[in-house]
């Protein structure tokens, strides 16, 4: 199948698009490359060395003989995009490409509307390209469990069956999200769910829960293919950070009392998530909604895994409650369904020992590329 | 009290400036006068003709002796918006101040996003300027009773309290927009919230229905006080188009089967209840949503009403099915509560014969500056 990977240059990105390329996909990337700019405005750095995206690919090349396709440009810039559709032909697009992190959504109010324009934008000037010349291609949005909040009932896949008043309807699951970013997703979602409704277009949004891990079978055969994997205040997520915490013995960063429960996965499902969703399309006029997570866990208890497989390696791993950067509840219900994916097939990588040993492993390897000026949050919701 | 009323140049918004200003507040009116601009390049005119806004002003000045203050310019521009709000010192804010038509935001790619970024951009950049530095300020916000769509059970006002596996919780009312344009108003809903909870903002969302009529105590003051009355295919919306229809002798558009049903409400009604929520203003922190409208109709119950009103005045008049140009329901469910308001004080003008009767003579007084190429819709949603 035709697969065009937006933002195929970033962290989930990348390994998703060797992944579906070593599955026999013919592959194409798309990638504005602005994720590598605002690093460097940031002056954040992932910890892996990331080789720039030309030689990444022609390392895949060398390794693989396939050759996946190169758009850059900006699906802001609706020439560009359709200029790109008309080249690939897509039969699948999956969307990674937004602006992604909660923090950098809330660094002020120009970071607040670059975000929501950037996504809400890109993802309009998708749907339109696909309404006007590729209506039966399938769009593989990547949403997000944040979209959802910490609502006190339990969470269902994008919908949710209500009984009011003697009359029942089965309506999108009411969202609340907890930032700028997540906003933006929910504003997507709504987006997409219309273009689907009122045009027949066919999407599949997945909510992606927090995602952990580095090394996918394709992104671990060669040091020029090694994924990103950021450890900072803006970019990093909670996992990650707290194993490359460990690895230079900073103490692991947890916001508030760290009850905050959420959806985590690892980055070896992620792959092969989009791998099912593409394999099973949605019908047309049809917004599927999946939850992408495998487990749930609240922060404390990931730091506590962290410091126990940290010290196992002789590592003095501290675990420090730090005062809460973000404005959310610390202490609440939290149950999300996510079986949709299970039925398609997902066989999870719960988190492990062996993969805790491996992330510590990898960051220790790179730990000299570390900016401890990097690791503490700057940028706060109020 | 101090309101500042965006959007104030409108057809909703400068008969609130005038209702405002009467009942003793400092008004004053920011308007980027797009509107006009968008009449112009659409070929598209109010029935009636509308003065400039320095000139209405001026009137208004001679007869009540009130000077309005004018900002002209762009909430989108963040420094013309905090510096018109530095001057004004706002202690509520109404927002009327965005694109507000479903068919402008469906004539193609370009007038959906500049919809969807101008609604989301100004309104978080009100957000942005009243966290910085008026966070007493009462947002009163207009939304739209087409955010719901057409659900199978009872439409509540912004939340319903929802009983799930044992659980229960009071959440956003699931929103299913009909057009790229409602979609703007749900993406708006969401940022509003967000800014509440997060900042502890205080802000009233109107979920307000199809307005009509056109005459206000005070914008019937004096001809050049007279408010716009849209009847074209873009902006002009269904009782007021059908009685223009009506006056002219075209056949009133009803489109599909029109057993489409709404809530509607007249403008003298709208002016009130903005004073309504600007007397009792939401808490710190709250995110209040009214269901602003005083009565249901179906579009072909309503296009009737109008025929025998223009027939007990002689006039011939003909309702017409014609091919939906939009995709939606023409028989289902509609049941919305609408009670707050009431409750806050609100007498409803319910639509009367004698209504029908001013508005048709009304459109009569100025039918000869009817273009009658400007009545059928030209817009479609596929």
């Amino acid at each position: 199948m035709n697969v065009l990977v937006i933002g195929g240059d970033g962290y989930c990105g990348w390994a998703t698009a060797l992944h579906l390329a070593k599955q026999g996909h013919r592959v194409g990337i798309l990638d504005s490359l602005v994720r590598r700019h605002w690093d460097l405005q940031l002056q954040a750095d992932t910890l892996t060395p990331i080789a720039p995206i030309q030689q990444r690919l022609r390392r895949w090349h060398a390794l693989t003989g396939q050759t996946l396709d190169l758009f850059i440009g900006d699906i802001c810039n609706y020439e560009f995009l359709i200029a790109s559709l008309r080249q690939f032909q897509p039969e699948a697009i999956v969307h990674f490409g937004e602006q992604r992190s909660a923090p950098f959504s809330m660094i002020d109010r120009e970071h607040a509307v670059l975000t929501q324009v950037n996504n809400v934008v890109g993802t309009l000037n998708l749907l339109y390209a696909m309404k006007e010349e590729f209506p039966a291609c399938h769009l593989v949005k990547l949403g997000t469990m944040g979209e959802y909040g910490t609502p006190n009932i339990d969470i269902e896949e994008g919908y949710i069956t209500i009984e009011h008043n003697g009359r029942k309807d089965t309506l999108p699951y009411p969202k609340q999200p907890g930032s700028m970013y997540h906003l933006s997703k929910v504003h997507d979602s709504h987006n997409i769910h219309f273009a689907c409704r009122i045009w027949g277009l066919r999407a599949t949004d997945l909510n992606q829960g927090v995602v952990y891990g580095v090394l996918t079978d394709e992104t671990g055969m060669d040091e020029l293919l090694v994924n990103r994997l950021d450890y900072d205040g803006v970019f990093g997520t909670a996992l990650n950070r707290f194993c490359i915490q460990a690895a230079v013995g900073h103490p692991l960063t947890v916001y508030g009392r760290g009850g905050q429960t959420r959806g985590f996965l690892d980055i070896r499902d992620t792959v092969r998530c989009i791998e099912l969703a593409i394999n099973a399309p949605a019908q047309p006029g049809e917004f599927r909604v999946f939850n992408q997570f495998t487990e749930l866990f609240n922060v404390l208890e990931l730091a506590l895994k962290v410091q126990e497989a940290g010290r196992a390696m002789g590592l003095k791993v501290e675990v420090q409650n730090f005062p809460n950067p973000r404005v959310e509840l610390e202490e609440h219900y939290f149950n999300a369904k996510n079986t949709q994916l299970l039925d398609l097939g997902l066989q999870p990588h719960l988190l492990s020992d062996s993969l805790l040993d491996s992330l510590l492993n990898f960051a220790l390897k790179y730990k000299d590329r570390v900016d401890e000026a990097q690791i503490l949050p700057k940028v706060t919701w109020k």
